[in-house]
């Protein structure tokens, strides 16, 4: 297999004619909702979304894939739901003609069932074929994903669900153009502890076609790519090397380009988010999607920019202890001045891109003593000049750095705001619990249970944790009481025995629990043994304090206030 | 014009002619998603929605026409829209001709523009038509229900939305088979009061095409029909006299056969709910749907029964001060047993039928004590014959009526337990204010300015109620600092003075800016005067306490906790 790893289209190396070469438009993480009730950035992700397929149509693309996150959270507003809808119906509708076949059972791939352009009672121009990510993941008892809503409505044709958590079976989608095939494995998102487990125990199992060698092989998932401290992620090596292109998705940074592992021998292809959702280095790259050309066994990249993002600058400074507090504010202001001067070079002159940029700097504060300025004061002066005048200066300070690496084990180097905010509030409870008399303690769940159950209902809207959480407790009481075979006269003292066994597990069991899957039905609950660890996959999140007059809806879910430095060494921001 | 109200079809009155006659399916408040976390009643909606749709198809219908209320909430789940969508789908896309012609411009009638089986792109073979009602009515700042989805996916049609809360016009959808026409007028959910006061001030105007009088003319609406208390309602002789026929939506009751008003000479049909969403007498009638016939001049109506409703008995009895409370549990015990074995009469032998029966025996306690028998207690009993174990108990003592009364003014004499509820909840806060010293007091909103915006956020599960409440103070207050040129140093007693102020109108304007129409934009608001009262319309929404184990997710959207019994002198339930 030949392929291309520059940037720069080499048109004469293979020819890419018409007749066999099925174009497929790359885009991920489209976040649809993201901040959706803030005026100036509500309905950035609606207007990359309609580029992205604006563009399709433009390039004559076959089809476009997804890497997941097309919604912000499972459970999209009304009107996120609606203007989702009307932009697939204004795009995806009509009389265009497809001319790529489906020749595998779609029965095996799609979540309902068939592909929707080979519906005789729709009139699809533009097929769509996207796998959910963790912010769309399914839930509730009947597993069900905001992408099932749309898949339904016929505008979206959603693969790669993962319904059975212990073992995952994934058959290809295989599509044809003439003599071209390419076999598209989705594997939708799955928490990367359980996946990096599965991997080991050889537990995902890839159902490659053994009949035909002349077929591209492509994989598009939703992880964890990178190594950052302790947080899971899958390794790529991990991944079989009969693949030739990987679509990753939920890594928000822009690396369109496709990578190539050596050991491995594919491409990885990381379109990254077109909504900067967290205000980081990785969102300031600029924002790419791509069409991937495949011919015979030829494939290529073409990345296109997108011309409808919101500009952003992010940009880092450090105050040395012997700099003198009077200077500081004005040097800072000097700099967000140059900073929004910088911004208005990526202003691109299409009519849509919102014009107002997004601006970050991060300050280092070495100084031994908290900076005296007021983020929300400062950004007050910028109100009509920047899109989150009240988040643009994030400030670090050293002292708070040292006191939150006690108890962060280190995770703070990678600047997680969101992981300590976590954290705190886990040490909140924990700690209450810690000191509260024995009459004060609970008697049948444990604060990490409550956390997690907290968590669930904030991060995810999950509205029935709470229910499920008693269901959960009252099952393994009631087991472990039949097990033990326990006297009317023991069970105050067996309560707490109980309890103390538990707690040694330190509550792994009941995180596995409220991975939906086992969730389905109260009775025959079966407790799984893996760790599992709530929220584990959102590195990218970050740094969303609303305005104060009217908070942001996105918020609940993800994003959550404080914010993130560069991750490691990649991507310090652009300028 | 000529038409029945006879139950029997009298075929040889007039010919209903294949060829000219339109026929309609008629139904109403179908509340897709109530108590769907409930394992024993949660599928109730979808089978009856299902049933109906089979019932069209079967009796070949031209079209569905439904009075509202087709979500339980305006955010449903995803699971209930997947429900929804997969159902429709089932039902309303095929190769089945559809014969009807619609020859009015659907931009004028429709709130997205066109009618689905118009579109050449959809191959719709049952077209359904809803106005929206009360529990699935447009909010947010763009005006968009749970209806905007399904419609924007193609499968229902929905019109009626109103926009314009100061004047209402109205088109007619007209639709022709051959020599008949029938026009359609659509008047989606308004709260009660304000649509008097429009009526009232001629402000709803009924485009009526005068260039045809051989047209049978429709009028759907969703609102309360009958006088209760201070409840308003709209009077049937407010409705124009051109109209033939009124399809009441909202009242949960089954008057399916159309009574003829012969003042203004029209018929009115009640289809009703066919899930009962509270336990009282009106919700024990027999459920049915009807299919509404029109042939040229004339239109008969003929009811249709529903298998597939979960059979549901409505008792009274009463406890005389001098009964001997030993024997009391006893007797009732035997009632519900009795009651039970009524219940089976109304299995009809439909496959899909719940067998559990809903069972509600209204206790009217005369003794001065409060009865020893505890619901919850009692309805354990009964957990695996009953689908509603417990709550089957509703126990009325007189002297917590005579204490209610105090505070009703006299609503009591209705039963109707949420406004009880709601009452006591805004009592206490403002009792609580009441009671509180000078530093206790609110500084910028009213207690009743809090109580609308829970009540809001509770019953229509509206997230961003409270930024809208702080929104709106904060508006307000400047614009009466700007208007009263207020200095610096008399802040805190003009602020004293506003409270004063607005206290005197207790906080109707507030009322006014939450619906929805005046949130579209925090700058340029409009605070109307016209008085609303929130939730004046869930007349029938009652008693569902959930089940321990899981509560119900439904609750959160009106039908609360606690229970009305039988309304006025109607349908004192059904043996």
């Amino acid at each position: 297999m030949e392929s291309q790893d520059s940037e720069e289209v080499k048109q004469e190396e293979v020819e890419y004619d018409d007749r066999n070469t099925i174009r497929i438009m790359i885009a991920s993480d489209i976040h649809l909702g993201y901040l959706e009730t803030d005026r100036e950035r509500g309905n950035d992700s609606f207007v990359s979304f309609e580029e992205i397929l604006e563009q399709a149509l433009d390039q004559e693309v076959d089809m476009v894939l997804l890497g997941g996150d097309l919604f912000h959270i499972n459970k999209p507003s009304p009107t996120t739901l609606k203007k989702c809808l009307e932009t697939l119906r204004k795009y995806c509708i009509g009389d265009r003609s497809v001319f790529i076949d489906v020749i595998s059972d779609p029965k095996l791939v799609m979540c309902n069932d068939h592909v929707n352009y080979m519906d005789p009672n729709l009139n699809i121009s533009l097929p769509v074929f996207t796998i959910n990510g963790n912010h769309d993941d399914p839930s509730g008892p009947e597993l069900v994903a905001a992408l099932d809503i749309v898949s339904n409505s016929g505008l979206v044709n959603y693969f790669g669900k993962c319904t059975n958590l212990n073992e995952i079976t994934l058959n290809p989608l295989i599509i044809q153009k003439n003599e071209t095939k390419v076999a598209i494995f989705g594997l939708g998102y799955v928490k990367d502890e359980r996946l990096c487990n599965m991997i080991k125990h050889n537990k995902v199992k890839y159902m490659k076609p053994t009949d035909d060698k002349d077929i591209i092989y492509i994989l598009v998932l939703h992880q964890n790519r990178p190594e950052r401290g302790t947080v899971k992620n899958i390794a790529e090596d991990s991944i079989p090397s009969f693949f030739h292109f990987i679509l990753w998705g939920h890594e928000h940074e822009c690396r369109i380009k496709p990578e190539y592992n050596t050991k491995q021998r594919f491409h990885v292809c990381q379109p990254g988010s077109p909504v900067a959702t967290s205000l980081c280095a990785g969102e300031a790259v600029q924002k790419k999607c791509g069409i991937l050309m495949c011919n015979k066994q030829n494939y290529k990249l073409v990345p296109r920019s997108l011309e409808t993002v919101r500009p952003f600058v992010f940009e880092n400074m450090t105050i040395e202890p012997d700099d003198i507090e009077e200077v500081i504010e004005e040097e800072i202001a000097n700099t967000v001045d140059r900073m929004i001067e910088d911004a208005k070079k990526q202003l691109t002159g299409n009519p849509r891109q919102p014009k107002l940029p997004l601006i970050r700097l991060r300050v280092e504060n070495c100084k031994p003593d908290t900076l005296s300025i007021n983020p929300i004061v400062f950004g007050q002066k910028y109100e009509n000049k920047v899109a989150n005048s009240n988040e643009i200066l994030l400030i670090k300070n050293r002292r708070y750095r040292v006191d939150a690496d006690k108890s962060m084990k280190g995770q703070m180097d990678h600047g997680e705001d969101q992981d300590y905010i976590d954290t705190c509030v886990e040490d909140l409870l924990q700690s209450y619990y810690d000191q509260a008399g024995p009459e004060q303690q609970l008697h049948s769940f444990l604060p990490s249970e409550l956390n997690e159950s907290v968590k669930r209902f904030i991060n995810q809207e999950d509205r029935s944790v709470f229910g499920d959480i008693i269901d959960y407790k009252l099952d393994a009481i009631m087991k472990h009481f039949e097990t033990a075979k326990i006297k009317e006269e023991e069970i105050d003292s067996e309560l707490t025995n109980f309890q103390t066994t538990i707690a040694e597990n330190q509550g792994e069991e009941f995180k596995s629990f409220l991975v939906a899957e086992n969730r389905t039905q109260t009775t025959n609950r079966t407790l799984g043994a893996t760790m599992i660890d709530i929220d584990s996959d959102n590195e990218m999140e970050t740094s969303t304090v609303e305005t104060p007059v009217r908070p942001a809806r996105g918020r609940g879910s993800r994003g959550g206030r404080g914010s993130r430095g560069p991750r490691g060494s990649r991507a310090r921001g652009k300028k």
